[in-house]
């Protein structure tokens, strides 16, 4: 069990969500970039982006491995992947029995969405 | 001169805008997964974002080299970073006596932020 690593993952969302402003508004510092280029790179992966959406569009916005098996990949990569998106704060997750499930952040969806936002100056 | 690969810059951004669902409606195809991801990827190194955001965020939308040199890399690694952008379908360029001018592309940036969108069945 290594429940020491809990606290950052809600973090991430929360660094994310705080971080940044839009990317058309001003060139970002390199802090900045490293917060949500780390978000970027999580959904960088076919496998993992369809892994995400998997989750994103089930009943509830949750889903176990046990809903998502069916990416033409093995279990251990599928939790591999979805444990990736856990870190990168993309998803959060909860034991319930034997399985674990994974539910996405909109708050964090929300604020990658807002760094897409174009403003006026570049449009 | 290799103004063969011309072409697949404005069909990445065209991909992306006709590609893709928000991520919360259904589970991606692998295909579409693949277009997408591309873009994420591009975006998912904190130098290549501080450069796409100094472009974007530049007066009229767009920037040379010699606009955005004070990222801390090289000029050719600030060159090589574009390209990968423009590949991505991210930016378009025109060269303009000395210098390539890089632009965002508008479209591609929607796309992106549609994809990011949440539909009312996930909230």
């Amino acid at each position: 069990m290594s429940n020491t690593k809990v606290l950052p993952l809600l973090d991430a969302g929360d660094a994310v969500a705080a971080c940044c402003p839009p990317l058309t508004e001003r060139p970002f510092t390199a802090e900045e970039a490293e917060t949500a280029a780390r978000m970027f790179k999580a959904l960088g992966d076919p496998v993992r982006l369809r892994l995400f959406s998997a989750v994103a569009s089930h009943e509830g916005g949750e889903a176990c491995v046990c809903d998502i098996s069916d990416v033409g990949v093995s279990q251990p990569t599928v939790s591999h992947h979805l444990k990736k998106l856990k870190e990168a704060g993309l998803l959060s997750s909860e034991r319930r029995g034997t399985w674990v499930y994974y539910r996405v952040e909109p708050s964090v969806l929300a604020a990658m969405g807002k760094l897409l936002t174009i403003t006026p100056a570049a449009a």
